[in-house]
């Protein structure tokens, strides 16, 4: 790929567009040292200029000038990637949806809500309860992330075992294609059997098809009773069995997360925590049960006491007020910062049935000693998937680059071997790239890039990502 | 579009990949008759010969036949398609997917199921039941369309208000491209965010981008109790509007299907039954509240009248056993049957945002007012999906050929105004081509189109519909 670079001219044609004080040149360091990496690793790449424009129209101008200068435009939500997504790798404009950041409209009657991509999960979560509602999808970072980077990996987190993930609850988008042109993938109502799927076609691309400047969700009601349970294990592939037997007994659990011993134990000195844990106990299931109605969550658990009692387990802790629950809740979510904070690291979404996740787990620990890394393993077991965090700790330099990436090859070759894939939720980007054609084969490769080539003829909309 | 025309070698090259015996010529008049028409009004088109083929790899070689000699390819599931689907308007091959009737696997482990997509949506249902599993999308032609037909159209049905429809139930299908290559579209995960969709793609694209050979499908715990009720309205909007209060009360119904006066008494006299229904009484709700403890669902139920009480209903029926409720489902699944028995209709699949539903209504009677026409309506009204059947009767072949494509106009433009759109579940086909234009733009045509291009470079697999 050949991109122009950025001249004068364009910076002026941009801060025409969006306004002086919304271009960020390179030279104006501390603004711009957060527009060069996201979450992913310890990658940077600076861009030739950071643009935060207001609106869909202005946003369309940008990519028109774009269009035409052939320069390379990285679309960016709140920088909480973990794929490499927003980083500007061919330089060039990164396209900041911040500003566009308002909650358009709650729409009670048709529990319905439309957005822009720059609101923050969270902040939209509590909005919609405040009226009785709910939007389910929560990863980790939803205290920051922005609803329009979760559409563009499709994002998932606790709650998707019950309620599905991001594009799930996403029944249309506006979007602004490299061209320029603005438009609605769909329409606002629950079944659509008009054409194809263009909105389930934006979902989960990553930015590379359009930006997205609108999204019209659905909501259900909020359900006001849940219980959460953490259950210790002795045996770190029985809490793996236990996920899929919970299932099998009919009950869904509004979350089911998997957490070995070491990511408990990070998340609990990351915290804070001054709690002993048991020395047998291996690895952790946190369980939560929702619905409207205490005494039927009281039955499922008992019902979930019956699956478990065939494993063993430790003393199992049930929170029984609201605090308690969001501390369990707490140490869960500080997991993924802990193993941060502990090492350079590197995190692989794998996913596979649920059934095949002791399979898995198995594996990724045998890949571990033939290849000498150490890995924390935590995650979505309900959806089967697994967040694999192979922490660099006293692996050389020389073995880290070069040598781990056969390993990350074979725990990926497990996951297409058992039925899965090598991203759940996280998005392939820039890191899993190499790793595409081990899920992806050359006919659904040729497809892809055909319909990328269809949206965007030149190339120029977050060029070097998915292939 | 310029196709040839079959030769007796190219008859010869399919008997020598399928077997002779599942080789229909036209000349077989009786075994072809059913393959000439679908369930769309009364179109009839003979196609030049129909194929039977047991799997994909004889389905691979009859594309890379047709493929190299451009001949066109409709695909056909069970022919019970409201659209015209399935209609060989270009003659060619009739490809019948009949023959490809397994039930290849239901993985109790993970949850999943793996089909061939000629199996009977119903024959699948009672074969998840024995497992004390759940696959809830359900046509009314469930006991005679095929899971393949249901992902072509993306079809719902009553339950889809709580459970979604048959795209929210597809993990990944395998398709033999117009080319003849064979591929899944995914894998069989929960959360994939390995590239674009390329499932959701395949699911409503009416068999116009690959014929789907096998599909994965996600399966839930069956619920084990429900509660069946009939709401007498006096007036029909009043029907609607209570449809979105029910939701805004938290709760959601299982079913929540509305029927015109008249479509019940149709249906009432198609199947003999003896009963006199209150002249007052104009429309019906049939609510079905599902789940696994019976005190919940008649709290939930209390909560329902409560809702009703702000409206002028007549005595509910609440059914308190399995037959009362089979007799009331029996009432709502032969609606359609009636219709169509009572006289030529055309049958329209509009869907709107819930909450839009009165105002729908009263539209497409205003609209019937205008050009002369009745209307029966009725339909998934949780889902805002209302089925506009409007029947001949006693309206002149001119008027019905010539001036109701404009009143079938304003429906739809009236369906887009109020933010929705011109099919819910049935699909656009043949005949609501000519209505496109209304749903989608220019930009939305242009990318379709070029999907199309791009999976079916000579467009020979099911022309001139949709587009």
């Amino acid at each position: 790929m050949k991109f122009n670079q950025i001249t004068p001219e364009a910076v002026e044609a941009f801060a025409a567009i969006v306004g002086r004080e919304h271009v960020l040149l390179p030279t104006a360091t501390d603004d711009m040292l957060r527009y060069t990496h996201d979450e992913t690793e310890d990658l940077r790449y600076v861009p030739e200029v950071v643009l935060k424009p207001a609106n869909a129209a202005e946003i369309s101008r940008i990519m028109q000038y774009c269009h035409e200068n052939i320069i390379p435009v990285t679309p960016r939500g709140a920088g909480t990637g973990l794929s490499g997504g927003a980083l500007a790798i061919h330089k060039g404009v990164v396209l900041s949806t911040e500003r566009l950041n308002k909650i358009i409209e709650i729409d009670e009657r048709n529990l319905q809500a439309t957005v822009e991509p720059g609101v923050i999960t969270q902040v939209f979560q509590e909005a919609v309860i405040a009226r009785g509602l709910f939007y389910p999808p929560d990863p980790s970072s939803r205290g920051s992330c922005f609803l329009g980077g979760n559409l563009s990996e499709s994002s998932g987190g606790p709650r998707a075992v019950k309620y599905g993930v991001t594009k799930d609850y996403v029944l249309n988008v506006e979007v602004v294609l490299p061209s320029g042109e603005i438009t609605w993938t769909g329409a606002n109502v629950l079944k659509n059997a008009t054409g194809y799927n263009l909105t389930q076609l934006m979902i989960g691309s990553e930015g590379t098809l359009g930006i997205i400047t609108r999204i019209v969700f659905k909501l259900i009601p909020f359900p006001t009773q849940n219980l959460v349970m953490l259950v210790p294990f002795r045996k770190e592939e029985e809490a793996c069995e236990a996920v899929s037997k919970i299932f099998v007994a009919g009950i869904v659990p509004s979350a089911l997360e998997f957490m070995e011993r070491e990511a408990i134990e990070w998340a609990d000195r990351y915290l804070g925590n001054n709690i002993e844990r048991p020395a047998d106990e291996l690895a952790h299931l946190l369980i939560e049960l929702d619905g409207n109605d205490m005494d039927l969550l009281f039955k499922d658990a008992e019902r979930v006491y019956e699956v478990l009692e065939a494993f063993d387990v430790g003393e199992i802790l049930v929170a029984d007020n609201e605090k308690q629950k969001a501390e369990l809740w707490l140490l869960r979510r500080n997991v993924p910062h802990a193993v941060k904070g502990n090492s350079i690291y590197k995190e692989e979404d794998t996913v596979v049935p649920r059934a095949e996740l002791p399979m898995l787990l198995r594996g990724v620990k045998e890949i571990g000693a033939k290849y000498n890394f150490k890995s924390v393993c935590y995650g979505h077991a309900g959806d089967g998937n697994l967040h694999v965090n192979i922490v660099k700790a006293d692996m050389s330099d020389e073995d880290w680059n070069n040598k781990l990436p056969d390993g990350i090859k074979e725990i990926f070759e497990l996951c297409v071997r058992l039925g899965g894939t090598i991203s759940g939720e996280h998005g392939i980007g820039l890191v899993q790239r190499p790793y595409i054609h081990i899920a992806l084969n050359e006919v659904q490769l040729r497809l892809m890039r055909g319909i990328k080539e269809l949206f965007d003829p030149r190339g120029i909309l977050n060029p070097g990502k998915i292939f």
